[in-house]
């Protein structure tokens, strides 16, 4: 046996004992140490990465780390076997990606703008947002021994003087602190719950200044997960937070959690990755923020896609994966908060956005809630660019539906120097043609030095790239120049920071491998929306507008992403960006009864298309894999100064 | 610190470390140790010996105590300190009562009669044995790629069909473990859940051998609990069990436990004392008696006293004790069997049987339901006997209640060698007046020797003490014999086994104390009853029947109760014993949905006498204190032969 120290940068340290021989990465998923590896081991992504300190490790050689690195210790955890005793460095920036979780930005007014947005448009669409949830105060008389009346009988009776219902549930969760309540409160108290048709479903007693009826939004992406507290009469944002999703470690992609999932303890294990350290967190924290009770929570809505939903509720999901594809669920009535233990009131409903197939979820069903194109004339293509990438084409008459596996490229993963759109990210890039020199926009405040960069600088890097005559329709170097370095194979990169410029010490560029990944990424969006056009017999001119949704940033340029290939190449002014509108349609859902039927309308209406049977989708898939394409003649607009 | 081994016999030792002057019963009620402490670790019942096996104790003296016995290390722990590090012997005989869990008579064919008696008179009273759960083997078709309906949906779409309800409900921890269970049977399982108008609570999904469809009535009483397992469809008895209740440790009688459930995490401590510690190993053990899965069991229902309810549930009951005595509850809906994590299917409903006061519980309600007294012409007398005594009286048209404190006696407590009905116990006592030698009926097989001396064996002894006039009408021993000793103090006691006769090497007896605690108990009784009467203008000879319940067991001797004054002296055959009668009315409970509907009118019917403040009470129960009692006039037939 040898014993493995894994130190963990601002955390305490672990230690593991273990077979040598033992791959570095399992260990330390055993161990319950966070190491981000969106490639699921396989030695191809090079996030894994951790510093050896003391003894050795068995190691292949990874292009991903440097001669200079690997004599400092730097290794691939996935690429290593324990050789004896050793102590390991697990640095943040490992999990960069996944950890940094933010709480607090809130203060966007652009981001405010999209919620308000999307209520406006459906409450133009005739959707009220009404709920059923309620707090009253009530002043009871202290029982004396002519007024014996015992306590739950006491409440009830308040209850019906004050909202006029014939029936009243004190659920077992009130029961058990009512006595010591009332007293407490000297028998004046605020009540909370859900009123029904001639019922009110008592669900929190408290003191009288605690009022809050909370409604908490969630949308949990395979990549990053986002959430928004609200009040649920008046609608307003509380908080908003969002987070890695702790499952990363167990795979980037859905087939490699389901896969971690159907091995023993996996249910459970990928559960607490998404519940127990993802979304507990964040909701804590947002609580504060917001300065109420997490037991003020009353509803919850979840946006996500139908294996995070498996996963999230703990139910087995390999039949998602295997042929004939079936879900455990589609839609799910009556799941309660206090069934995940989720720090929220124990009887809060989760309502669930419903699935529609295998590989378009709640986070679509949602999302077409959001974009609103269910009650429109006009032809409309909603895009959400996540992990998956699932597109909508449709309006009031029909609508269609596909997915594709596009990877987590537009969250920042599978690419070396990748990061979600937080601090640090390159969100915007222009580069003179001339000088090459680049020209970085950086999220944060003033100063922030450069960590990485998130989809929508990607977007912007390799369009001004390919714009400025140094990389091919094929996405390999073609001219030479000081940002310009290549490796002892000869694969090329453009440095973005050096070292020393970058807030951690370590150079931030684009690889010819890194532009590959983004390359197929975009492939796969544009050629699911052209064989979904061709399905229903359209071309690009009949679509009247694009929704492009997605956590990829309101950064997003639309005519770089036309100028790679990405969008069709329709005129600018189509295109909206409708933010994460998974969330903004989970925010509707929890804010409004009359807009989770309508969801549950819409997906009921939506036909999909799978693509991966689909003849003709791997011809469109290989031929939009070029920039802008094989057949540029669809691309008109597309710019290649040379 | 010293530190403290409690060597449990037949148990693994716990090891404390304390403070030298910490009282040592309170050391072992937080080491979680058991101690028998009826009187609450006042010194007076006698019943939490211990042995000091190493090291030494500060201790008071105790009449309970022998000299010998001092000698050899014996001491009440209620009255050590602790002095050093010591090792302490926790004997089993110490918990006689509380243990001694007893899961298999069944055989007793008169116990059975019960529940069957109580069955057919309440059919004959209107009252249906039907209730709403229901099993069904459903086999569904395997999904295709043409057929890609999620299981959820498949299994609604089967149980709509089977049961041709419009609406089916299928919880979490059904979904939890659909996808799994369903491939596993190879699409045929069986279901069970409730039947609702309408509507199917999908409680359970398994096998399609495992149909069983099982309730669990229980009956908590504060000194014993006992349950029994039936088939919901056919009613037939599958288990039925008894033990000790292991609240017993904080105290004989309700008074006490409710002051420690005050204490700071109180209410943990004594819902796990009954809940964990004392309900969930006899179900455990019913079930495996019975063959079936503990998530068979769909419902249960609870008869028990006000307190117990309170302590059961955890909820705060101190305001019962307190003026003006107010429970959190009389009646309670929609209380889970998950939410006290009963090891039963977690939806499985819990009826309490409803109380009526602070001192009128759920046990007299379910058992007035089982006697049947509120559809009769005639006037009937429902006794109760538990630790509280408590008195109905009334008819189809009337029923009043009362309560008094008579400890618990009745089950063998508060009496130096009282034991609850269980193997060992002398059960019934004739003496030849002449020899005053004891003849002896003991609980057990041939052979068994006995342990102590259960309720109905004390009243057959003091009864004979008294007419033999060996003990006076104070219970005084008056005559001198060889089974006649007295101690320093010259307190005199009956021997009914020597030592070396007995199971456990100790003298069998009833000492001067014991008989008096006794005739207190059964003054209680007495007046109580003569309180009841004269509060409606009735006397003694306008009882049509008197129904006799309790654990008392079968063997009480209604002539002897008599004689003693603790019943009134009516004619004979007019005493009926109805055994467990909140046990049994528990049964009916869940078995039948009317008997539910019919035990709430009773209790919404039924008018509740306060003893404790009612003008002649206390003369009443001072005046029953003697044997038969001061008013001879009332026990024409009571004998002494002098």
């Amino acid at each position: 046996m040898s014993k493995v120290i894994f130190q963990i940068e601002g955390g305490s340290p672990v230690t593991m004992e273990c077979n040598d021989g033992e791959n570095l990465l399992e260990l330390a998923r055993r161990a319950n140490v966070a190491i981000d590896a969106p490639c699921s081991g396989n030695g191809s992504c090079g996030k894994c990465r951790v510093k050896i300190l003391e003894g050795e490790v068995e190691s292949l050689p990874s292009r991903h780390i440097s001669e200079e690195e690997y004599q400092e210790g730097w290794r691939l955890s996935c690429s290593c076997k324990v050789k004896g005793d050793c102590t390991v460095l697990v640095p943040d920036i490992a999990s960069a990606y996944q950890s940094r979780m933010k709480t607090a930005d809130l203060s966007s007014p652009k981001e405010i703008a999209i919620f308000e947005e999307c209520e406006e448009n459906l409450k133009n669409s005739g959707i009220h947002f009404v709920n059923r949830y309620r707090s009253v105060v009530l002043t009871m008389a202290e029982p004396t021994l002519d007024d014996t009346m015992p306590d739950n009988e006491r409440l009830t009776w308040a209850i019906q003087e004050a909202l006029g219902v014939e029936k009243v549930e004190i659920p077992f969760c009130v029961m058990e602190k009512l006595a010591h309540t009332l007293r407490e409160n000297a028998w004046t108290v605020c009540v909370k719950g859900e009123l029904r048709e001639d019922a009110f479903l008592c669900m929190e007693i408290g003191k009288r200044s605690d009022t809050a009826l909370v409604g908490c939004a969630i949308d949990i992406g395979t990549t990053t997960v986002t959430m928004v507290l609200t009040d649920l009469t008046t609608g307003k944002l509380l908080a908003k937070g969002s987070s890695g999703n702790g499952q990363i470690r167990y795979g980037a992609d859905v087939i490699n959690r389901i896969i971690e999932q159907g091995r023993p303890g996996g249910k459970r294990k990928l559960q607490d990755a998404i519940v127990k350290e993802t979304l507990n967190p964040i909701i804590a924290s947002l609580c504060k923020t917001a300065g109420i009770s997490c037991r003020s929570i009353l509803r919850l809505s979840i946006g996500a896609n139908t294996t995070m939903n498996h996963l999230f509720v703990g139910v087995d999901a390999s039949s998602v994966r295997m042929e004939p594809y079936i879900p455990s669920f589609f839609s799910w009535e009556g799941l309660l908060a206090g069934d995940l233990k989720l720090p929220a009131n124990p009887l809060a409903p989760v309502l669930i956005a419903p699935n529609i197939g295998s590989y378009v979820g709640g986070d679509i069903t949602a999302g077409t809630l959001a974009s609103g194109i269910w009650d429109k004339d006009e032809m409309s293509l909603f895009i959400d660019l996540g992990t998956n990438g699932e597109i909508v084409f449709g309006n009031r008459d029909f609508l269609m539906s596909c997915a594709c596996s596009a990877g987590p490229a537009f969250e920042g993963g599978d690419i070396s120097c990748g990061m979600r759109a937080t601090d640090g990210a390159v969100e915007a890039v222009t580069i003179d043609k001339a000088t090459m020199e680049p020209a970085l926009s950086i999220i944060g405040d003033e100063g922030q030095k450069c960590v990485g960069i998130c989809g929508s600088g990607i977007i912007d890097l390799i369009s001004e790239l390919f714009r400025c005559g140094i990389i091919n329709a094929k996405g390999l170097f073609v001219r030479e120049g000081s940002r310009i370095r290549r490796d002892a194979h000869g694969m090329g990169r453009f440095v973005l920071a050096e070292p020393e410029e970058s807030e951690t010490g370590r150079e931030v560029s684009l690889n010819e491998v890194d532009i590959d990944n983004f390359i197929r990424a975009k492939g796969a969006i544009f050629s699911a929306i052209d064989t979904l056009l061709k399905s229903v017999d359209m071309t690009v001119d009949m679509i009247d507008k694009v929704y492009v949704a997605g956590g990829i940033g309101s950064g997003i340029n639309m005519k770089n992403a036309v100028n790679i290939g990405m969008f069709p190449d329709v005129e600018l002014e189509k295109f909206h960006y409708i933010g994460n509108s998974s969330l903004t349609g989970a925010y509707a859902m929890v804010m409004s009864d009359e807009a989770c039927t309508k969801t549950h309308e819409v997906a009921a209406n939506m036909t999909y298309l799978e693509l991966s049977t689909h003849p003709g989708y791997m011809d469109a898939f290989v031929a939009a894999c070029f920039l802008p394409h094989t057949d540029a003649r669809l691309f008109p607009h597309s710019v290649q100064e040379v």
